[in-house]
């Protein structure tokens, strides 16, 4: 299970980004997308549509404290790993987080706090040059899930895509 | 050479967007970042300013018009690649990319106009699932780079990150 935790998420300055994170890890097949920081029904219920229309089981929450979420699934047996452009590269520790069942996933908004770099197993880097977590979350679960994201079919799809050359096209 | 084109830009929304679609683009090897949509000269100078901080010869730029730029670049030589969810797998197509020395890859914003369809060599999909541009263009670039992109050392830069199992350190 993969569960990916938004960190200190603004109601009005990341709606976008929030909403792309919770996206990516949908689409890319973890499990769960948990935000802290702002309470945010819009958001939260933005992610519930797609899954409605688009299908799955894609879970979407809001906690207040993120301590708590980290203290909660690391009590689990969960791997805490946190993506940060400081931490030791993906492409050298990817097999290491293969090895687990069970991944927390966090993301940073602006300012992270010093005990999440102490809370995770791993302080992995996706490049260390500046980017965006939203395209860190996505090479991430490239990599654990090794390209098989692409295999993924989601069930009780409303809406399917047929893949065109040219257009737009539905199954 | 890659250059990324990234349509209909609108400064307010797109502002936190069509930063990480620059940065993203300068992390994960392409050369150039062409916006269209709304001319806003404090993104192109904050992604300078990106450059100037962290190396490289990575250039950002605006363009009126995204049919003059398509069709200056496809008159170049450059093949023309349209991410959308519904185009085809990139997992199939990234051996087609890969053959070619020049590309043009456009990142839609919210409503992509049919001609720019009809224009792509490639429409290409990164799961047909809705996401993220950000992360649509992250994965294309290293499907056609091969995950060299993680090895990219960027010239003359002022800060050069360490990767550090717990902190933040620089070299």
């Amino acid at each position: 299970m993969i569960v990916v935790l938004r960190l200190n998420h603004r109601r009005e300055r990341d709606k976008r980004v929030s909403t792309h994170i919770g996206l990516v890890a949908r689409a890319f097949g973890a499990d769960k997308v948990v935000y802290t920081g702002d309470s945010d029904e819009a958001l939260i219920k933005s992610l519930q549509t797609v899954v409605l229309g688009w299908g799955g089981s894609f879970a979407a929450d809001y906690e207040k404290d993120y301590r708590k979420v980290i203290m909660d699934y690391a009590s689990k047996g969960f791997k805490i790993v946190h993506l940060t452009m400081y931490g030791l590269p993906l492409e050298e520790q990817a097999t290491n987080l293969r090895k687990h069942k069970n991944l927390l996933i966090i993301v940073g908004g602006e300012k992270v706090p010093g005990d999440v770099y102490e809370a995770a197993d791993y302080n992995i880097s996706v490049t260390n040059q500046p980017h965006s977590e939203i395209a860190a979350l996505a090479l991430t679960l490239d990599r654990v899930f090794k390209g098989k994201e692409f295999e993924l079919r989601f069930k009780g799809a409303q809406k399917v895509i047929k893949p065109d050359p040219k257009g737009k096209s539905f199954l």
